[in-house]
């Protein structure tokens, strides 16, 4: 037994050494170089409310306590916004987090769990990581196909599904009424993750409404995304008392950094900020639609604050991405058909929207020879 | 089956609907009066130093990115720190983050982990929370019983033995030559979790040598404590490259803030600002132990930011409590018995500790009638 040690679970001992994504500030010790555009993580360009940087320089000096554990002012700020209890909130570090409790809260090892094929990541991420079955269902059209998720989740008798909307990679969305419809057509004891993370961006139509309290839907929002706060690791959980009783039991209680309440808080409270961010994005996203047109590739309608360039296929999406790299520019490409044959583009400032036109135009002047 | 639900895991339905602390701010809510003086969660009432605090307060401005998800620079600034490689090294919001990738990394549902009983109760919380089973070792002489708590994992077969040296709440340690000869005594598949988060205040022999690469030894550091970032929630693992891969499938990728990055990578590089006040809390500690001597109540040995007043038996303890948080002035006393008998005061800067000792006078005389 001279050779015996500590070992890992077996499901860790199992599980692949890949991360959900490599982060350009990993490419650019790669590269050796810098990126001069950051478009490819669909940050907010545009930053976070003032009133919300200055709450959160303002807690630099606070940094000495542990924040509230229950996150108390922010969760009852979110609940007077959405109107509902504050038993129905739960805070996280960001949807990331939270994806990670509600797997572990409901997915028994050895259960599945659907999502579309080239969705977000992190999730399926959670599931391998909690010892679930991943059943992965193909795009359709360039939007998730709820008719084949349901289908797909009552032959495998799934206890989640996760449903980003809008979506990510694609942009699109399905309306409050198709929502409904599709989780209708779930088997009953299965629950829907709802991944609102660009619902700021959507038109009112894609959001149900908060508060029906529905037992078998979970929701989650962010601060990453419109509010400008990625760094600041914040997000939360809508759902029934009884869900949130349940990450109660599990989750990391002192997770959340001091500032970023602050932050979220502030940032909650300047809706006109929002508002006019939310106008420049929809003004950006013509501006790249115009852009393709021009260029001869098309884009796919979106309703978030980027935009897919559609480049026919892989191959081509893949010389694009090198000279858009080539040129300093982070992007994505979706990693799975039929999305692969697109590059992916954070809609940022007018400036940045402007120097991105340059860079595209040079790069598909580099690979059309 | 009108009835079915989503329905959470046999595990998360099992586990109790307890919190491992009820923060100061919720006892403030429920008093409605908030407290003068916090001196109860041992934080660094000195705060970070000024330049993290500037780091933070610039890195607030920066909050629209996503942090570098692999933590580069702050894992190439500790590796360089310790003297041990990048992969020796995993960073995450704080210990509790970690001990949690610990437990659900090493200990198998339904395996035994070891810890002293009394000792940190966030470690029991995902221990409980990953479905494995808690022994639990009483304290003796006021300190961790390493000869008992070795007989335990060894009758267990345990995988895991919490350690935290310096102890918390005794204030306690074990010098590296008796942790060393622990280690030896432990079975040879059984990880130690070494939870060195008050280390900085700790006579140089309590830190075993970093960069042994023991593939039984996992220690876990915090920029909560000395370095006074509670709020910021940013700590990490020192282990082998092996221990370091097993979280790397695991943990939360973008779960860390991105100003706690900058503030952890400033004030790792103000080694003055920290050796100033580590000598200050030393002061401080001679102070309480002077001002137990004067009030007739002894305190414990401490090599932490804190000191155990003893009050001699657990309803004495309690009467104090309660006659310090009418006074406005939040503590805590160790849950479970023979460290009952005491009341837990953090060691804060000169006016807390004069402020501190007035009202011990005047609980003190209360209770006493």
């Amino acid at each position: 037994m001279a050779d015996e040690r500590p070992a890992t679970t077996r499901l860790v001992a199992g599980l692949p050494a890949t991360v959900p994504f490599v982060a350009p500030e990993a490419m650019e010790r790669q590269r050796g170089r810098p990126f001069q555009l950051r478009l490819g993580a669909n940050e907010s360009t545009f930053g976070p409310s003032p009133r919300a940087v200055e709450a959160m320089r303002a807690a630099a000096s606070e940094m000495r306590w542990y924040a509230d554990p229950e996150n108390y002012d922010l969760r009852a700020a979110l609940a007077q916004h959405h109107q509902v209890s504050l038993e129905q909130i739960v805070v996280g570090s960001g949807i990331d987090d939270l994806l990670g409790l509600a797997v572990r809260a409901y997915l028994e090892p050895g259960a599945t769990a659907v999502t579309s094929l080239g969705a977000y990541p992190t999730f399926n991420y959670h599931v391998a990581g909690y010892g679930g079955v991943l059943e992965r269902v193909p795009y359709r059209d360039d939007a998730n196909d709820l008719t084949a998720l349901a289908e797909a989740a009552r032959r495998t008798s799934a206890r989640l599904v996760y449903l980003a909307n809008p979506d990510n990679p694609t942009g699109s969305y399905a309306s409050a009424t198709a929502l409904h419809a599709f989780r209708e057509s779930l088997p009953d004891d299965c629950l829907l993750i709802l991944d609102e993370a660009y619902i700021e961006f959507a038109p009112a139509e894609a959001a149900p409404p908060v508060g029906a309290d529905d037992p078998r839907l979970l929701r989650m929002r962010t601060f990453s995304k419109a509010y400008g706060m990625a760094g600041a690791r914040i997000g939360y959980a809508l759902g029934t008392a009884e869900m949130m009783g349940a990450f109660e039991k599990i989750r990391l209680h002192f997770g959340v950094n001091l500032a970023a309440q602050a932050g979220a808080l502030a940032s909650l409270a300047d809706a006109d900020y929002l508002r006019g961010m939310v106008a420049s994005v929809a003004e950006g996203r013509d501006e790249y639609t115009a852009l393709g047109r021009e260029l001869g590739i098309p884009t796919l309608p979106s309703a978030t604050n980027f935009i897919c360039f559609d480049l026919g296929d892989a191959a081509r999406a893949r010389s694009l991405m090198a000279a858009l790299t080539e040129r300093d520019v982070f992007v994505r490409m979706p990693g799975a058909p039929p999305l692969d044959r697109c590059v992916r583009v954070t809609v940022g400032m007018p400036a940045e929207r402007a120097a991105f036109a340059d860079a595209l135009r040079a790069a598909l002047a580099a690979i059309n020879g």
